[in-house]
């Protein structure tokens, strides 16, 4: 590792693109896989962590395969399989209620165009609810039965979602760092809004503006007090802005 | 699940074909990776339990890629990329000691044909030990730099093999699977040999003629004292004696 390169403790990765990325649809929760080109940015994540010299001691990510897949590439890339790894529904994307499933077109007729933009953009404005009754209700997927059921989201604001991600954060994440391990999450757009809104302390305002790259590792270095030391995309900050850039101009970052 | 068909609450399965099976080569703690035709294996397993129509609520490994890419293949074919997952070395293949890397023949030549019948057959004596000093001793890799530098193996018997897979059986398996778990364990071939013989209470010299098949996923049903109420191959018992057969004659078995 080079002198101006210091270990990083903690590197986020969001998933490439999913299948419903690529048909522009609601996922949430939507336990869709990756696409060809989602496990090439997967594929791209690992070397680039590899060749930047960091190692880990430990891996999280969510309860999705996007993500999961994600993270297992990543670990075959840095010949590191072995590494112990923490599945969590709480580093889940925002789970998206009534529209997952629907595609952007299919949204804007159905509700507005303006209604579809606030949903997508604001920070505490959840979208409809997803029926208690329906199939894709968390409270019929065997990997949320231990969850208690006041706790499973049928629609989540980014707020929502900051407030169910944090707990994990503190509750499992922090302990670890602050007991030395160095940490990769595999996650998604939104959960890892949420870790680097609490990192960075951004405010509310910002963080609906600020657009995750996909594939793109972001390597922090964190004092004992969890403080940032330094944060920099293992690509470079210009390949991370022009990638985020793209994902905003998807229209939707979930 | 049909009446003669209850459900599982412990499968067993031994990774497939690895690059030093192909090429008849010691692996022992080597970390080597499947074949296609070992990720064929693996496949085949998974949609063996699928059919079955078994489900799980944990599944284990050790930290070796063949049997941790097994497990993932695995869940892939169920759907369950989802579940816990714990690696654990204790689950690793008998490690094979200052042999590992040696093809047959190379062993035979160098050491002659009845001392390695002797370390593949018996059951107690230890090939020869791993010089402490060689790179490829367990000390100098960073996955066991948890571990006891006393616990770890520098070559390992059978039986050395089952003292170290049994404490993680009493520790972590047996407490899981007492507190209502069902379990998915994707490990080789003497680290499931060691679980077949503490829960069968097989004999010694019975267990160095018991051959594990690969592939083919070994399911029981065990009471709450986890005593056994049915074992049976899901590939049923004929394959599963033709696939033990096959191991057998390829002369050694790890």
């Amino acid at each position: 590792m080079s002198a101006d390169s210091p270990a990083a403790n903690l590197v986020l990765v969001r998933h490439g693109q999913s299948q419903w990325n690529l048909e522009n649809r609601f996922t949430g929760w939507i336990d869709v896989p990756l696409t060809e080109q989602g496990v090439a940015e997967a594929h791209s994540a690992g070397q680039q962590i590899r060749e930047a010299g960091i190692e880990f001691d430990a891996a999280w990510t969510s309860v999705l395969r996007r993500a999961i897949h994600t993270l297992w590439i990543i670990l075959d890339e840095l010949d590191a399989s072995w590494l112990p790894v923490q599945r969590d529904w709480r580093l889940n994307e925002r789970h998206y209620g009534g529209l997952q499933g629907l595609n952007k077109s299919e949204t804007a007729a159905q509700h507005g165009e303006e209604q579809v933009r606030i949903w997508r953009r604001s920070y505490d404005i959840p979208p409809p609810v997803l029926d208690h009754e329906h199939p894709d209700h968390p409270r019929f997927d065997r990997r949320y039965s231990r969850i208690p059921a006041a706790d499973l989201p049928a629609a989540e604001s980014l707020k929502l979602t900051l407030e169910r991600v944090l707990p994990c954060w503190e509750s499992e994440i922090a302990p670890a760092l602050q007991g030395g391990q160095r940490l990769l999450i595999a996650a998604h757009g939104n959960s890892i809004r949420a870790i680097v809104k609490h990192l960075e302390s951004i405010s509310d305002e910002e963080i609906v503006e600020l657009n995750i790259p996909t594939g793109m590792p972001l390597a922090y270095t964190l004092d004992a007090g969890l403080r940032v030391v330094e944060r920099r995309y293992l690509a470079g900050e210009a390949a991370a802005a022009e990638a985020a850039a793209a994902v905003a101009a998807q229209g939707r970052s979930s």
